[in-house]
């Protein structure tokens, strides 16, 4: 074993891996430029950034384990509602303090482009692991990432990440079948469905629950009644008043979050008519404001206390090496009955 | 100059303030035991942590500036409802991130006292500096943390701090009159209050509000309808309903929080009544969901962002080592008008 060799092993690296001074030699820059570039430091010029970056990637370059981290995990919130974070953030919590660790928050909406990125500022700290909510991260911050072996969990509550990164979910399909099961036990035929937007897997799989329940159970769902729209209130009051002014309007509304089933609230409350007499309403999240609502919201809980702190255990265990990386945990949705839904109204 | 002194006149001590090992000697304890004792480090007995904390807290011991801290503000919460929660957090963050700080997050209801406390966690942490929302710290982890040079700032927004703490606030009396004058303004006369607890100084500052715009209006408020409840939905609901059982029912209901004003519009859901029309609701804190709910509420507006981003601007000033131990930040609060309050009904 030649003396390089020796050190790389010593270091934990594979036989034929690239040394920073390897990559620098490729890169045409200085040994401390490529360090720069590894430990999100300014100073680095955007294509010499660009171009390091790439040959990092290119030649699977992992930072050696010698370098010692920060005591910290570290959430990453990209485009997340407020109602549904502090739960991710004390899931989350309640492992890491287990082990003597601190709990990092960053909301990347609305940062500024100017000075260094939030991305370099979290590499730049070393963070023991990263948890990305609703998936802030490009391709290339991932294989940064990796390359400065900071474990990256990806807790996406609006879809399946694109990328093969260890993540946690909640059973969507699972909860679009309880809350279609729960009207059509009621007695519900008429059943309009309001779906998040179609890019997003956990609204497809929500809608295509309902969906074929319906089918199965003999009352196919009218597709004249199915709406998409964003996870917002105003797109459930839209889309409610449009659904609730039909001739035959519908005698159920199945929404695709509880946002949307507010909205769906209001628009009743505007038409004057009474939930769950005139129309029932079911949510999905069961955020906190869903018991305070009048009447109370029958909804889809997804825990998502649970889901910060089983992405917390896998940071944690990715971080002490244990090797699942294509890691992907589902945790159970359950449908919690409150008062937004009854029998329909006998004509 | 001794060569103590100038030892520590070069690490920033006063004259006359002793050092770790002077300590160790009145406690009759070693040096090492001290610094575990400084730096929140377990294997030191209770009976001994307690006598050293007591002897660096009357000797007014002030850590030296040499060891350097993690570069973290941490952010305590104390049973501090979520919807408020997450805009603290996210104004915190967004002046720390202009120094390239981390922000951490703690969460300490429900903490089992096995094993560490948080606070000393916290303590072995070193942060930049704490930010305690809702007043968690006893006084002595106040001294300790004084002790340890890591400052803290107060977020209160349930009343003011009982200790000489640095605080930030929100301005809870004029948002108590801008409620009630916009009542009077719709040409209400029985109007309740139901406030928060009376050992809150915030929930007082509101209902003496209350009291004074009426009574310098001449329509001094009949004690018969003030009620006080904690700040829960529950307490509203309860409240609510008997407020609104009376023979002669207010027309309008002033409440200490969102939370009680959103246990109001169930109350009066339940007994048939519809808001604004036969009932007038004002809520305090803005909370999310109050845009949401039906009708959307009129509210007394507490910019909690804001308050997190002062407060954070204070703990890094003082940080800095600028002296404003005293300091109390009081933010302007804003009435906020919705669907929820309207001209009584004409009888």
């Amino acid at each position: 074993m030649t003396a390089n060799g020796a050190d790389a092993a010593r270091r934990g690296r594979r036989r034929g891996e690239l040394t920073v001074a390897a990559i620098a030699r490729l890169a045409g820059v200085s040994a401390p430029t490529v360090s720069r570039v590894l430990n999100g430091r300014s100073g680095v010029a955007m294509e010499t950034r660009r171009q390091v970056e790439a040959l990092l990637r290119e030649h699977g370059y992992r930072r050696p384990d010698s370098i010692a981290p920060s005591a910290a995990i570290e959430v990453v919130f990209y485009g997340l509602e407020g109602h549904l974070a502090i739960a991710i953030m004390r899931g989350v919590e309640q492992v890491v303090r287990e082990h003597e660790l601190a709990v990092g928050f960053t909301d990347v909406v609305g940062r500024a482009a100017a000075g260094r990125s939030w991305a370099e500022q979290l590499l730049a700290r070393r963070p023991v692991g990263v948890i990305a909510v609703h998936s802030a991260f490009t391709m290339e911050q991932h294989a940064l990432l990796a390359a400065s072996r900071i474990p990256l969990v990806a807790l996406d509550p609006t879809g399946e990440p694109q990328h093969t990164t260890p993540s946690v979910g909640a059973a969507n399909w699972n909860g679009g079948v309880a809350a279609t099961r729960h009207l059509l036990d009621l007695g519900h035929r008429r059943i309009a469905v309001i779906s998040g937007p179609a890019r997003y897997l956990c609204a497809r799989a929500r809608l295509e629950a309902a969906r074929a329940v319906m089918d199965t159970t003999g009352v196919p769902l009218d597709e004249r009644l199915v709406r998409t729209g964003r996870f917002f209130f105003e797109d459930g009051l839209e889309l409610g008043r449009e659904l609730l002014s039909l001739p035959d309007r519908p005698t159920a509304i199945l929404c695709g979050d509880d946002l949307q089933a507010l909205g769906v609230y209001e628009a009743a409350r505007q038409l004057g008519l009474t939930i769950p007499d005139d129309l029932s309403v079911i949510g999905f999240d069961d955020m906190e404001c869903t018991r305070w609502c009048g009447p109370p919201m029958t909804t889809v809980r997804q825990p998502f206390d649970e889901m910060g702190a089983a992405a917390a255990r896998l940071v944690l265990s990715l971080a002490a090496g244990d090797a699942h990386e294509q890691a992907r945990i589902e945790l159970a949705t359950t449908l919690v009955v409150r008062g937004s839904t009854a029998p329909p109204r006998k004509n």
